[in-house]
C-alpha cells in the first residue's frame, strides 16, 4: 500500500505533535511493566479504513506490540464491532491512542462517505464517483486510499499526472482549441487532456478540439443530459460542482461517466471509533 | 504566529504532494512571463482564517509575489467578499492555487464552526468552548490557531502540557486518589491535573483527591447541574461528550466552566472559498 | 519551475555532503572580507541548463550574492561562452563552486544529449524523443526538466501518472485483454493506458483491447514499420530499447509517434563547465 | 558500509519520486496476494556494485521480502549472470523495481568504469586511480563506495577532510608560500596540504613551501616525467585533467603517485541490468 | 520512553556528523567479518543514564548487534563498573563508538549532577529540585529524561505547557494583576500560571492576583523565609537564580516548594565513560 | 561560516522543541503590535561566540527583525558588556529568547574555555590546543567553530577526514606496522595517519612504521619529554588524556606539538548571558 518511509514520516510527525516530551499522565500513573490490550471499536456504522496506519502508530511508539486487524479494510462494520486489537506495554498504548485514532477516524470517515456516494449511484448506471485534489495538506496519499477503500475512484493524483485545463488556462492560451493543442504538444503521450467548460457551446468546441475528458462545471441535470447527447461518447464526461448525496442519482441518470465530489475529502465527518483498553497485568 | 521553519515544513510537504513534477497544464498553456492577480473570495458566510498560510504557499512557489490580506484573521466575511489578493507570475499562482485553498478552506471551516459554538453560549454564562486533541495529524498547531481565531479556546496542547487522567489510568494507578497523588508527585509544578469521571460519586472522590479540573464524561444536563452544585468551585468543571450546537446553551446554563467539542477539528466542513484569477499581461 | 522548498532540499543535501564542516582551504587562505566574481564558462559546445539551480547553490551558502544568468536555459553555448556570473564573498563562491558545477554539468549534459537526439529526427517526421523513469535517484524533477530544456519530451512522471502494463503485469492479470480492462476499471479517467508488447501479434491484441499507447519493445526497423501500418493510428506507438543516436533517423522514418531513450538520463556524460574566479578586493 | 538512517534517507527520497501515490498498474493488474521472485541479471559484462542498496529498496517498500545477493560486491559478472534475487509480494517487487535498478545500474556503472581505469595501470607502476568531488548531488557516499568497489581509491571526501589549494586561493593568500603557510597554521594536524600547480616553476615553489601533495594540472606526459624527477619523493604527485582510458598507461609510467579521474563519477554510463520477474502463485 | 522516530532522528543526525563518509580507519585496519564485544565502563562514580540511546546508536549503524544493558537507568555505578555491552561486527562497533559515548556521557553527567542536587535536600524538606528550559538545542527531551533519571523533576516542557510571566510580560501587560488576568483568560484551563517576582511586595501582589506559582528571583535565604511565611501556601513557591550545590540545604530549609537549577542541563560536566573493545574472531 | 540550510535545520529543530505550539505567555500578555529591543548582555567575562546564530534564531521566528552584533566573534567581553541587539515585535523576541540564549551561552562557554587553555600555553611554546570528536550530538559544526573562535584549533572533523588508529585497530590489523601500512594503502593520499600509543616502545615502532602523527595517551610529563627527544620531529606528537588547565604549561614545555582537550566541548560550562528587553511602543 504505502512504502515504509512514506508512512513513517507521516506518523512520526503526528506523534511529534503529541508525544515528543513523553506522556506525563501515563508515566505518572502506569507502571512501566504493565501490559494491556487495546481494542478499537466502532461507535457507529462505518466502512473500515486505516487499520494498517492505526497499527503502525503503535509500532512507532514501541516495537514490542502485537497487532490483529479484526476487520479488513473496506468492510462494513456495525456500531460496537471490534476493528483492531493491539497488545503491548500499557504506556505505549496510551501514548499512541489519540494519534492512532485520529488517523483511523479520519480515514474511516472518508471511506464511509465515499461508500454512501457510491451506493447512491442507481443500478445500471455506468457513472463512477471520484475524489478531487481538495485533500488535507500532508495526507493526500492516505485520503485517496480511503476514497478507494470506500469503493469510489481517484481523480488525477497531482499536477503532473494529467492535463486539466480550466478557464484561466483557456484565456491565457488564447482559446479552447489553442489550449488543447498546446497541451497535446507539451504533455507526455501517456496523459489524457481534460478541459473544464461552462456551457454547451464550449463543450462543442472542446470536443472538436479533441479533449479526452470534459468537466461540465455546475451544469444542471437537464443540461447534463443534453451534453451527454451532444458528446456521443467522443470524450469522457465529468459532472462536477455542488454534488450532494441527494443529487447523485439524478446526475448519474443523465449518462455522464464521472461524478467528482470534493466533499469526500474536504468535509467528511470523522467516523466515531473508540479505544477500549484493558490492563493485562 | 508560527515560526518560519514550522510553517514552511508543512507547506512544502503539501506542495510536494501536488507539484513536485511541475504543473503540466500551466506549463503547456500559460507563457512563462504572463502575470496575473488571484483573489480568494468567500463563497459562503465564514470566519476568515489562514490568510498568512494561504499567502505563504505562493511565496514558497515563487518569491516574486505581492500579497494583500484584505480580510483580517477572525473577521466575519459575507459570501462574495474578497479575502486575500496575490499578484505574480500566472504560472506560480496556478501551481499554488489548490494547495493554498486547501489550507484556507480547512482553517476557515474550523474557525467558522468554532465561532458558531461560541455564539451558542448564552449571555451571562461563563462557560468557554474548547477544542480537543482530535486534530488532523500534522496540522495541530494550525488547527488550534483556527479554533482561537474563531473565538474558542484550546485544551492542553499535547501529552506533556498537563496531566489528564482517564479511566484506564485510574485502574492502573489503583483508584482516583492514588492516581491524583501519583500525578501530583510526578508532574511539573506548573501543570494542572485533570481527571475524567463517569459519575457523581467519582466526582466527589476526585474533588477530595484535589484534582484541579474534572471532566464530566457524557453527563446529561441535569447531572451536570448537580455536579456544579457539588463542586462548589473547588475544581474547574469540563463538560464533554457528544456536544452539538443545539445542546450548548443548556450545557452552559448548568454552570460548568468549560465545554469541549471534538468536532471543532475532526469534523468541521471546509469553508467554501474560490480563487478568481485575472491575467494582467 | 521548481518550488523553493523542493529545490532547497536538494541543494542543501548536496552542500551538506561537501561543506558541513566548513571549507578548510578557503578559511585558511582567503580573508573573510575578500570579494570575488565567479564566471561559469562552457568548456565545450553545449545546451545550457541549470542556471537557476547553479545560482541558488550560492544563495544557500550566503544570501549576499549577486547573480546574472548570461545564457538563457536551452541556449546553445559555444566552447568559451560565459554562462552564469556570481559576485559575492570569495569564500562563499569557493564553498559553493563544486556543488554548483556538479548540478550545472549534469543538467547541461542531459540537455545537450537530448538536443542531439531531437536533432537526429529527420525533417517531416512527427516522432518525438522522450525520456524514461531511469533517472538519478533524488534528481528526477531536475533531470526531466533538463530533458525538456534540450527539446525532448517527458514520459510519465511516476507510477501514479499513468498506467504502463509490462509483461509481468500481463501474466499476473491473465492476458492482455484482462490487463487492459482491469487497468481501465481501476485507473483515473484522466490516465491513458500504455502496454508493452514483444510481437506484432501482441500488438494486435493490445489494439483490440483498447490500449491508448503501445510500447514496441526492441522491434527492429522493419517490424516497426509493419506495426505502424497495423495500428493505423488506433494507438500511440512508442519505439523503445537500445535506441542510439545513429538509429534515430531510421526509427523515426517508420512512422512511430514516440521514441524513448533511457540514456538521456542514465548515461549522459557531464558537460564540461569551468568556473573562472577573479578576486575583486 | 552505510548507516541505516543514511541509506534509508536516500532510498526513501528516491521512492517518493516514483511511488508516493502508489502504483496504478500493479494495483490494477496484480492481486494483492500474488507472490513473485525477481532476479536482477547482468545484461553486459560489469563489476557488481550496489547489491545491498538494491535489496534495501525492496525492504523499504515492504518489510516482507527475502533477499539473496548472488554476486558479491566487486565481482566481475558476465552478461547473463544472476546478481540479486528478491522474493515477496509481486506488487512490492514491481513498485521497487525501477528505483532499485536505478541505484544498481549507476553504482555498477561507476565500479565498472573504475575497474577499467585500474586495469589500465601498467604492471610495476605504483600509481593509483582516484576519484574527485565531481559526484552526483546527494549520492556522494554511494558513488565513492562504488569507486572503491571497482578497485580505485577515493580523493578527499569533502571540504573539511584536507586542504586543497587552487589558483584562486594562491592569489587570495598572496602566493604559494603564504598559502601553504596559512593552511598549515589553520588546518588540523591530521590533514595533509595539497596544492595545484600549472608549471614546473610553481611545482618547485610548492615543494619548497612544504606542500604534502601537489596536483599537476593538465601537464603533458613529458612534463609529468620532469616533475617526478624534480620532486624526488618530497611530495605526493597527482596527475589530473582530461585523463582518459587510453592515456592512463603513459601517465602512470611517468612515475606519478596518483591519477585523478572526474569521469569516474560524473560521466560513467549506467551498467545494463535487467529484472526478470517470475510469479510464484 | 521515546518514540522510535524521535530517537532515530536525533541519533541519525549525530551519526551523519561523524560517519557519513564511512570510517577510514576501521575500513582500512579491520576485516569486514571480524566480530567484537564492546563494554561501556564507568571511569568515575556516576548515575547511569542513556543506556537505551547508547544501544540504539549501534542498531542504527548495523542491525546485527546484540545488546545487554548491565546497569539499569538511574543506578549508581562505581568507577570500573560495566554499564552496557554490545556485540557485533567490529567495524560497526568502532563506527558507533564515539557517537554512542557522546550521548551516554552527557546524559549520565546530567543525571549524576541532578542526583547530587537531590541529595543535598535535607531530610524532612518537601522541596524538589527541577530543571529549566536551558537545555542543549536539539536534545531537550533526552536531557529532561536525564534530569528525571537523576531523581529531580522537570519544569514546564515548552512555551505551550504552562504560562510563565516574567518582568517584560508584566510591563507589556500593564502590571501584575492585568498580566495574571490576561493569562487566565487566554491559557488552557489545564495550565497553571507562574509569575516571576523580584521583591516581597511583588509577591504580595502576585498572590492576590491569584498566581498559581511564584518564582522568587535571586532572593537571599532570609527573604525566601519571609516569602514562605507571607504566602502561607496560597501559591507554589519556586526559588531560582544562582543555585549551587552548597546553597541547596539552606534554600530548602526556608520552606520553598521548588528549587530550579539551570546548571543541571547547561553546565553538567560529561560523566567519564570508556569503551573497552575485545575482538572475538 | 555555515550554509543557510545547515544553520536553519539546527535552529528550526531547537525552536520546534520550545515553540511549536506558540507561546502562551506572550500571546496572553503582549499585544501583537508591541515592538521591543532585546539586548544580550554578558553576565560574566567571556569570549564572544555565536552572535550570528543568536541573531538567526529571531529571523526564523519572524523575518521582520533588525540585528546588530555589537561584539564581534572572538572578542573578550566584560561582565555587563552589550553583545547583540535585536529589534522587532516583542512577541517574536520573547518566543526566540530562550532558544537564542541557549545557543549563545553554550558557544561562548566553549570559546571562553578554549581561550583559557590557549592562554595557558607558555610564551615560546609551539604547542597548540585542539578539540576532539567529543562534541554534543547535532552541534559538532557549531562547537568546532566555537573552539576556533576561542583561539584553539580543531582535530579531525569526522571518521573520514583522516586516519586515527587506536589500540583495537592495532590488534585487529595485527600490529602497528601492519595497521599503518593498511591505512596508507587504503586512505586518500590527502589524509595523514595518526596512531595512538601507550608506551615509548610503541612510539618507536610507530615512528618507524611511518605514522604522520602519534598520540601519546596519558603520558606523564617526563615521559612526554623523552618522547619528544625520541621522535626528533619525525612525526607530529599529540599529548592527550586528562589535560586540565593547570597541567597545560608543563605539557607544552615538553615540546609536544599538539595538546588535545575533550573538555573543551563535552564539559564547558555555559557562559552567563542575559537578555534585557525593553518595550518600544
Amino acid at each position: 500500500m504505502f512504502s515504509i518511509g512514506q508512512l513513517d514520516r507521516i506518523i512520526d510527525q503526528a506523534l511529534a505533535e503529541d508525544a515528543n516530551g513523553g506522556d506525563l499522565t501515563s508515566e505518572a500513573t502506569v507502571d512501566a511493566g504493565t501490559l494491556a490490550r487495546a481494542v478499537a471499536v466502532a461507535r457507529q456504522d462505518l466502512v473500515v479504513c486505516g487499520g494498517p496506519v492505526f497499527a503502525r502508530v503503535f509500532e512507532r511508539v514501541d516495537r514490542d506490540v502485537g497487532i490483529r486487524l479484526a476487520a479488513p479494510e473496506g468492510a462494513r462494520a456495525k456500531n460496537g464491532d471490534e476493528l483492531f486489537v493491539i497488545e503491548g506495554r500499557a504506556r505505549a498504548l496510551l501514548v499512541g491512542e489519540r494519534t492512532a485514532l485520529n488517523f483511523a477516524q479520519r480515514l474511516s470517515g472518508i471511506a464511509t462517505l465515499a461508500a454512501a456516494f457510491v451506493q447512491a449511484i442507481p443500478p445500471g448506471s455506468k457513472a463512477v464517483i471520484v475524489d478531487t485534489r481538495k485533500t488535507t495538506p500532508g495526507l493526500r496519499a492516505l485520503e485517496r486510499y480511503a476514497v478507494r477503500t470506500g469503493g469510489a475512484k481517484n481523480h488525477r493524483n497531482d499536477l503532473t499526472s494529467a492535463v486539466f485545463i480550466k478557464d484561466n488556462h483557456i484565456v491565457a492560451a488564447g482559446g479552447i482549441e489553442r489550449a488543447v493543442a498546446r497541451a497535446r504538444a507539451y504533455a507526455p503521450h501517456t496523459s489524457r487532456i481534460e478541459i473544464e467548460v461552462q456551457t454547451l457551446d464550449e463543450l462543442d468546441i472542446a470536443l472538436r478540439a479533441g479533449a479526452d475528458v470534459v468537466l461540465l462545471d455546475n451544469f444542471d441535470v437537464d443540461t447534463l443530459s443534453i451534453a451527454v447527447a451532444l458528446a456521443r461518447g467522443r470524450a469522457v464526461l465529468e459532472a462536477s460542482g455542488g454534488v450532494t448525496l441527494d443529487k447523485v442519482e439524478a446526475i448519474a441518470n443523465t449518462g455522464v461517466d464521472v461524478i467528482s465530489v470534493g466533499a469526500l475529502t474536504h468535509s467528511a465527518p470523522a467516523a466515531d471509533i473508540g479505544l477500549d483498553l484493558e490492563l493485562l497485568s
